[in-house]
């Protein structure tokens, strides 16, 4: 199955989840689109989020990819579910591997999430969690100046630990144990988060998890290309997509990817 | 002349600018359109700036509109100048008026310019300076964080005050003695500006100098609507028209407008 992975987000939040797919399967081919010319998805409503989301994954399966990953919070909460079903191929999005790894591991049944507005909204983390276990209390928090801060790379300063400590206090005063990073833009802010919650609180990356769903998703369907049982295995090859001109996402991508990223094509994503 | 003045603007923000001609011109008929369907332009390409902003001329033709102002600084830095020809209407953006107050208003002959990425690349307000007064030194800045601060009613808090001491701190340094508040969400933060700037430099809102700036257009042309000179000159009315759900538009709306918002209606931009 040489066949791509595809990947699509609103913007480049999602490297972050691309980041740990590149790690966990190097010898996959992978196709990414960013949607940075519509970019942010987060504040938008559901009914334009989803005309999005739909024309993102029709620019995908133009490059016959065998799998798609939807690494938008925004759009995995609010769209996929209505849509999934539509395609012959898998797509999925990074809530129910949030969420599955939260029950998991959630020691007192007291679970945190934090995301943008439509993520928050649309309760789509607490429906999930319920779904696998109802006895769980699930808390929501929107934090939308994360975004911003993460993008500007605004990290370890002291304007953002006041405005994580501003956000995040009402998650402190309901003791969550554990708390989902509900939007790919956080980990970026991992350490501000962690140093505000304290060491009892389980963060969990939502990416991360997605990126061993994917794995696994991959290994039980057979569509893992078969290049990746080659020792060592050689690289896949990435191609980047956006719909605006690539110089600035080029520029967030390193810091996102932790890798210079060259190959990007711009596309009217607006025609499909 | 009975037919209304056209504001469109990337999203709330030309609100600030609106407020200025609602209390400058009371008895004008004004229809508003924000596109927070495609909200932030700041960042965009000049491309897809220039292809939002003629849809957004293109709407507000369609309501027979007698004037269009663009009161969307970015919109106005990287599109304006190549389409307004194009009109059998007055089409005007924010810059000029607020480059032709500050050059009045400078003591030393030193203007700062902060806005968007988009503004400050354009080097707009640099070019409209220096064609009043080639001798005056232009210093511009990009201030991305102030947008989604001033959105998420992040104002009188420590966290902005730390982050404009950052950004601002570089206009101390080149001692301005006058400072453009480029991008029409700044003036919800003119207190904090303010105070890190000191006493001694002089704060110019483009939008309230954009709103003469119409007034003046008017009466020259002699399109001001006839009720404007009874007295006292009963109200204008004003529609607002948006690019996705107005909820959203109308709870920011009341901040940035100082009244409650309540005829909105959606379009979809897209097809113009």
């Amino acid at each position: 199955m040489n066949r791509s992975i595809g990947i699509f987000d609103s913007g480049v939040g999602g490297l972050t989840v691309a980041r740990e797919i590149f790690s966990i399967l190097p010898g996959e081919n992978v196709v990414y689109f960013g949607d940075v010319g519509r970019y942010p998805y987060g504040g938008r409503s559901e009914e334009i989020i989803t005309k999005f989301t739909v024309q993102d994954i029709a620019f995908l399966m133009e490059h016959n990819v065998k799998f798609i990953v939807c690494s938008c919070n925004s759009a995995s909460s609010v769209a996929l579910d209505e849509i999934v079903d539509n395609y012959d191929i898998p797509v999925i999005g990074v809530i129910k591997p949030g969420a599955q790894t939260a029950v998991k591991k959630t020691t007192r049944g007291r679970i945190g999430v934090i995301g943008t507005n439509a993520t928050v909204s649309s309760n789509a983390y607490a429906r999930t969690i319920h779904a696998l276990n109802p006895d769980i209390k699930v808390f929501s928090l929107a934090c939308p100046l994360f975004v911003p801060l993460a993008e500007e790379g605004y990290i370890d300063r002291e304007a953002t630990h006041l405005i994580a400590r501003d956000y995040l206090q009402t998650m402190l005063d309901v003791e969550v144990d554990t708390l989902i990073l509900g939007c790919t833009h956080y980990p970026l802010l991992k350490n501000v988060i962690a140093e505000v919650m304290g060491p009892e609180v389980t963060l969990i990356d939502s990416g991360e998890e997605t990126a061993r769903t994917v794995l696994k998703t991959l290994t039980d369907a057979s569509l893992l290309n078969p290049r990746a049982a080659q020792i060592p295995a050689p690289e896949g090859d990435h191609k980047f997509f956006v719909s605006d001109v690539p110089e600035r996402f080029a520029q967030v991508a390193t810091r996102f990817l932790g890798q210079v990223v060259d190959k990007i094509t711009r596309v009217d994503i607006s025609r499909y």
